[in-house]
């Protein structure tokens, strides 16, 4: 008789289960059909893209792209959407910014695409002319020392390395060039500084980039060179012994201006307090677009709640959509919701990002326990036949990091990572190369995801 | 002593396959990194693109891309490159064809975007003008019948389903109004043919392709028109009965024309009567230039063979890569490899096709036995960290399609598809569409697929 009732309970409990998976198989299959039939992340970002640009923090674009996120939120019919304001640096890039190769045996200038690094200080007005010493490493620069250095514009020219298959590991091992450059070669009296552009491709787009200084140490100009100018420079260097840089930049860094995250909510239906974030940031760099970088993960964003609302799904958690403010060139807006939440007593369950791009989604990287971890590896078959299986790799993302500290899981959307860095922080990440079934495949996934978080807790 | 040498023979046979597998991983490694660092297939593919450009059968270009694709392979010191004869039909688009949409009550003409079907006769010189059917389906055309079919234009407008994942699946669903649409609606009476573009964009290109007559019907003239221009006929049928449509194109079947496949070997240094072949198809439609369909797959094919020399690998079995000529609209290479296989009394033991656009690879899909299939799919994880991860769909490619009944395992490369019916068969098929990296690591997965079935077998 026992054994009958634990027979019947085991049976029961697969039953359910099997019911289970099967309704969230059910669910996904909408959420997706939802996303591919009445997908509106693709209209949102061209408004972005094409009718406001480049939405540098502080800029009068940013502004406008914080009007336009709060109007299509208001717009949607949900439970609350406000903004959380922040104060966020204000840098502005100059206009007409020259590199030139000069070959002093033959004064020949040869102009090169350049670009300064976003946080970089201007060159004196008429630019600067000096000998250029190439290194690889900050190993090298301080085996040359003060010696060869000093007076000098230091070119890095370690290239990302291709044999990298996620290209994000590739950029990794190469950014301290330009994150941390300025601030090394000033150690040693250089008076300038040149980065090998930040990508896997050649050709002749510049790639911006944030950059530090310390205040111990004299602030010298940076700008990043495209890969041919790269190229081409190492190679003039090789031939002629006299050859020289002239760079002219002139940015400025203004007083902080007001600005704001923007917030949109669906409240849960049984468990309110309780709240799963998802984001990108609205802030790009000022020289494309910000199609990829980030506009993509705000869109996807808020079609995550739209496709929701669509589908009549009362989550039982509240589920928000953010769009970060000042991801590039200070991370405020992250730290901002981050303090907030603190302050507020929030509890969040899960954060998710969306910031590698609106490519074709391939899984989902996670920063949280190793319980939270096998539980979401679980969810791998419902995912399959959307072409997303990568649930083994580690990290959150940079708006949601503050949240840590609060002991929130955090996961980041894993696109296709081949086509980003051809674009990131180029005039060239433009609304054309977003591909519209793909955004909406990575709009799917998040929304699929956070209904798994809903159904089955963390 | 017994158990002590069983044990011992079980300790050696773990041991021996764990470094199989480790030397299958770090030989996986070594062909990813070749492929990533000295590649050749993108400079191959821009000079198939750029110098040559669209590549249909009987063409002059053909001819070309015949002659650079046998001169590739002379330099790469191969066993042996040589030429497959085979006969190609000749169509010939006509210039200035010519789609309106006419409104019999203002006179009024708008142009859309059209093209001609690939084999569609010509109009007469001055063109046609009819009122115009739209169907969606050839139940609808059969229950309309002769007396609304005949003397119009059949408009076919059934999109592809957008909520398919795998968009081949979406194509599948649609193309049967582009292939059969004339056959079937000259059963009626009718007088032309258009048909909704084979892809899940909106835009202003028309996808040409492949279409049928039999014998036993009279040929009417058939051709494509773009999304945009499909959706605004429509439109304009709703709002005026007195639509009509003004089609003129002006295309000449000409004679066969002599045409080769073009085959490189490397000999194997065991089994060299067995084979593996590798291949993609060197024709292309004449609208654009045939970058992703399927100079991607040509190049991809050369790069396999270029990967195992450049380390050295000396297989096993006979490696042969192919550009089959006259996929389009033909098959006649295809057919003519696998006849002259069955004739030579050849012994494949796989093919291999790459058809599916030049994008970021996601598995292989399998036409072979069931325990074949299984033995593949133990492969997984070594291919894992190159992100490629599905070996669970079906299907070889058309070129290798006649070594079926041979009982010759087939096997496709899966590319990411979500872009491919952006550009297939339309003049924006072209090299600017290719991600060099993305078609880079399509050929090491191709290369490694190779080197996995000579070690292991299959």
């Amino acid at each position: 008789m026992k054994t009958k009732i634990i027979l019947l309970f085991l049976c029961s409990t697969l039953v359910v289960g099997a019911n289970a998976q099967n309704n969230d198989s059910l669910m996904l299959r909408k959420i997706y059909d939802e996303a591919l039939t009445n997908g509106q992340s693709y209209k949102n970002l061209e408004y972005l893209c094409k009718s406001i640009g480049g939405r540098l923090a502080g800029s009068p674009e940013a502004a406008k792209s914080v009007d336009f996120v709060k109007a299509t939120m208001d717009k949607m019919g949900l439970d609350s959407v406000y903004l959380q304001p922040c104060m966020v640096p204000h840098w502005v890039r100059g206009a007409k910014e020259v590199g030139e190769i000069v070959d002093v045996n033959t004064s020949k200038h040869t102009s090169v695409s350049i670009c300064a690094l976003g946080g970089s200080i201007s060159t004196v007005p008429e630019g600067i002319t000096a000998k250029v010493v190439e290194v690889h490493s900050f190993d090298e620069l301080a085996k040359l020392g003060r010696k060869f250095i000093e007076g000098r514009i230091v070119f890095y020219n370690r290239p990302m390395d291709p044999k990298h298959i996620e290209t994000f590991k590739a950029y990794g091992g190469a950014v301290d060039q330009r994150y941390s450059g300025a601030m090394q070669a000033a150690k040693y009296g250089a008076v300038g500084v040149i980065v090998r552009s930040m990508t896997l491709t050649k050709d002749d787009y510049p790639h911006t980039g944030s950059m530090g200084y310390v205040d111990s140490l004299i602030k010298i100009p940076a700008c990043a060179i495209s890969t041919n100018g790269a190229d081409y420079l190492s190679l003039a260097m090789q031939m002629s012994s006299g050859t020289k840089f002239f760079m002219k930049i002139n940015s400025t860094t203004l007083a902080d201006e007001p600005s704001f995250n923007v917030v949109g909510e669906i409240k849960g239906s049984e468990k309110p307090e309780k709240i799963i974030v998802v984001g990108g940031h609205l802030d790009s760099w000022d020289n494309g677009e910000g199609a990829h970088d980030d506009g993509a993960g705000v869109v996807q964003s808020i079609e995550v709640l739209r496709i929701l609302k669509a589908l009549n799904y009362k989550p039982k958690y509240t589920i928000r959509a953010v769009a970060f403010m000042n991801e590039e060139n200070g991370l405020r807006g992250g730290k901002k919701y981050a303090e907030l939440a603190k302050q507020n007593n929030e509890t969040h369950i899960a954060a998710i990002e969306s910031d590698a791009g609106g490519f074709s989604p391939r899984g989902m990287s996670m920063d949280c326990t190793l319980k939270q971890k096998q539980k979401v590896k679980q969810w791998q078959k419902l995912f399959l036949p959307y072409g997303v299986y990568d649930f083994d790799k580690n990290g959150g993302g940079a708006d949601i990091g503050p949240l840590k500290e609060q002991g929130v899981a955090l996961f980041e959307l894993l696109p296709d990572s081949q086509r980003y860095f051809d674009l990131h922080h180029t005039a060239n990440d433009t609304f054309d190369k977003i591909n519209k079934r793909e955004l909406e495949l990575g709009g799917a996934t998040l929304a699929s995801f956070i209904y798994l978080i809903c159904v089955n807790a963390l």
